[in-house]
């Protein structure tokens, strides 16, 4: 298992550091980030050094008690004052990402408790630290439990379909897509992955394959548009992809392109399954339509990765970050608390009755 | 129009030179090769210089004037071995691509009727030059009438999707797909054109972008895992693709991904129209499943235009060149003698008749 445990984001005790898996230099580089400010996170959110839902909520976590642990031990209005700041600040770093309020408000919480325990300073600093600390090690079992339910809809010598990265990198550990591979893997399901590269970021090429491969799993790199030729040539027996968002009616936000691989599936008869924390379910959004999508910078598309330009100079670019796949579309949504199938409405609602 | 008339193939008659638009520098550079030998012109094929089924019919076709117009000019045996020797190594610069061999079999026929009027080898060479000539001068007829046939399946203010590239670059003039484009826009259709990137060569955004901005057509750049979500937002009223060959059922290879557009197309209830010059339709193929897939290089996908290597060292890569759409997904086939709807086996025969 040793090649597995890769962490992307966890604090290093002794230096109350954040350590941060910087995905923007992947494949080339497994280089880790020192953060010991608020901005430092908030920047690596936004510039996708750390990425994927569980792990943006982890960083996001640590962020806040980052921000405050410097703050006036006598002062505990001005403490509670600097929290709220920086849980403003960070919210912005990455709208889309669900799980990034999430995590936060869930720290809010534990401060708001301490509070009104009557907490000194360094106690609601303590408690802070202990919360992110908590919502790390929850992830890490949250993933495990992904894995072990999504790994019973698998057989061995399957072939797997994966699209962006679901994976070790974008959690504390395991990943959510990618948790029922290193799973099987241990106890030898010999599976074949396709990864998508996932323009234009290329997550699958430079996370995916690379995570992968370093578990020892056989993986191939395919371009986004080469899923139609796999799926037809019969290589694929099931799509297993992450979410960053799902909405009541099981409508799915996720990384570009999802929404097409889905309806390649439901074409060639394949089972697509979401794997979705259910940190990232949203009850409040009832459909897809109420998911707003991110539209990113041309250059994206137009010049970054690239040697030479590798489009004319000022042509229009569309470039959303995401896309929505309709419920209809998904066979089934595996979450920590077993797999939830059609009729979603009722079935999401059902996983979350105590 | 002068900003359409765009030359990607042709001969420079004084100097007896095949000009070629070199398209694999596009869109950083316009810059056109001069080719005198039969193996530079086999290289500008295989290198995807010149591309486009028509394109590299009209090269092949200068290529074996140019493999043979040196021969000694005595010798009708020695001529008539030069240019067997000359198609058959042209022949292998493409073979995926139909064209290349109709080309060159129509070049053998022209050579065959002139040796049989017992024709000198001046006379033999005069005839091959102005065979080419006219396949250079047929294709841009065969590419006005299929735009015209095409233009009337359009509305004005339409949204038009296409993948990879069937321009003006790809053939003598207007190209397959995008003729209609060129011959709406004269007349002020003002369509709304997005252009796949088309990985892992790019020709959607180094091509297709290029060009239709180059003649003020409205281009709209997007990655290829994009198409969903443009059709979804209901911005895409049409498909138009070009193809490399159709088979007798209408399977229709083309450019990888274009039967995942096709796919998606008819999941959104999108027409999805092929572009097919007569020379791309292949009635001794059966059906796609007789269509060999070319399988080209790894480092196209994991390095090819990339400042940093962009996946893992020795990681697996499937890199098909080629896919096929099912005759099922096509709503029509656009040919220079009108448009063929199915069922494709009888259209396609009919339009052959006579």
């Amino acid at each position: 298992m040793e090649e597995l445990v890769i962490e992307s984001v966890k604090l290093d005790d002794e230096r109350d550091t954040l350590i941060v898996l910087d995905q923007t230099v992947l494949p080339t580089s497994e280089s880790y980030l020192d953060l010991t400010t608020v901005e430092g996170v908030w920047e690596a959110i936004y510039e996708l050094k750390v990425r994927g839902a569980p792990a943006i909520g982890i960083a996001a976590a640590y962020g806040v008690y980052l921000a405050v642990k410097q703050e006036d031990d006598s002062d505990r209005t001005g403490f509670i004052k600097a929290f709220d700041k920086a849980k403003t600040y960070l919210a912005s770093s990455r709208p889309p990402a669900v799980n990034l309020f999430w995590a936060l408000d869930r720290m809010a919480d534990r401060l708001k408790k301490s509070a009104e325990n009557q907490a000194s300073v360094p106690e609601m600093k303590a408690a802070l630290k202990e919360e992110a600390q908590k919502i790390r090690d929850e992830d890490e079992e949250v993933c495990k439990s992904i894995g072990e339910h999504a790994l019973t809809l698998l057989k061995p010598d399957m072939g797997i379909l994966t699209h962006c990265n679901a994976g070790t990198v974008a959690t504390a550990k395991y990943g959510t897509a990618l948790a029922p591979l290193y799973l099987g893997h241990e106890q030898g399901y010999n599976f074949r992955v396709y990864a998508d590269e996932t323009r234009p970021l290329l997550q699958g090429a430079r996370l995916t394959a690379w995570e992968l491969q370093k578990a020892g799993i056989d993986v191939t790199l395919i371009c986004d548009n080469m899923a139609s030729i796999v799926m037809k040539e019969q290589k694929i027996q099931a799509v297993l992809v992450g979410c960053d968002r799902v909405a009541a009616n099981g409508d799915t936000a996720n990384k570009i392109g999802t929404s097409g691989v889905a309806i390649m599936a439901k074409h060639y008869g394949i089972p697509f399954y979401v794997c979705a924390p259910m940190s990232t379910i949203d009850l409040e959004c009832a459909t897809g339509e109420e998911i707003e999508i991110e539209l990113r910078s041309d250059e994206e598309v137009t010049e970054k990765w690239y040697e030479t330009r590798m489009a004319p100079k000022d042509v229009s670019v569309y470039n959303p970050a995401f896309d929505v796949t309709d419920h209809t579309l998904i066979t089934g949504i595996v979450t920590e608390k077993g797999i939830v199938y059609p009729d979603y409405k009722t079935g999401l609602k059902e996983i979350f009755r105590p």
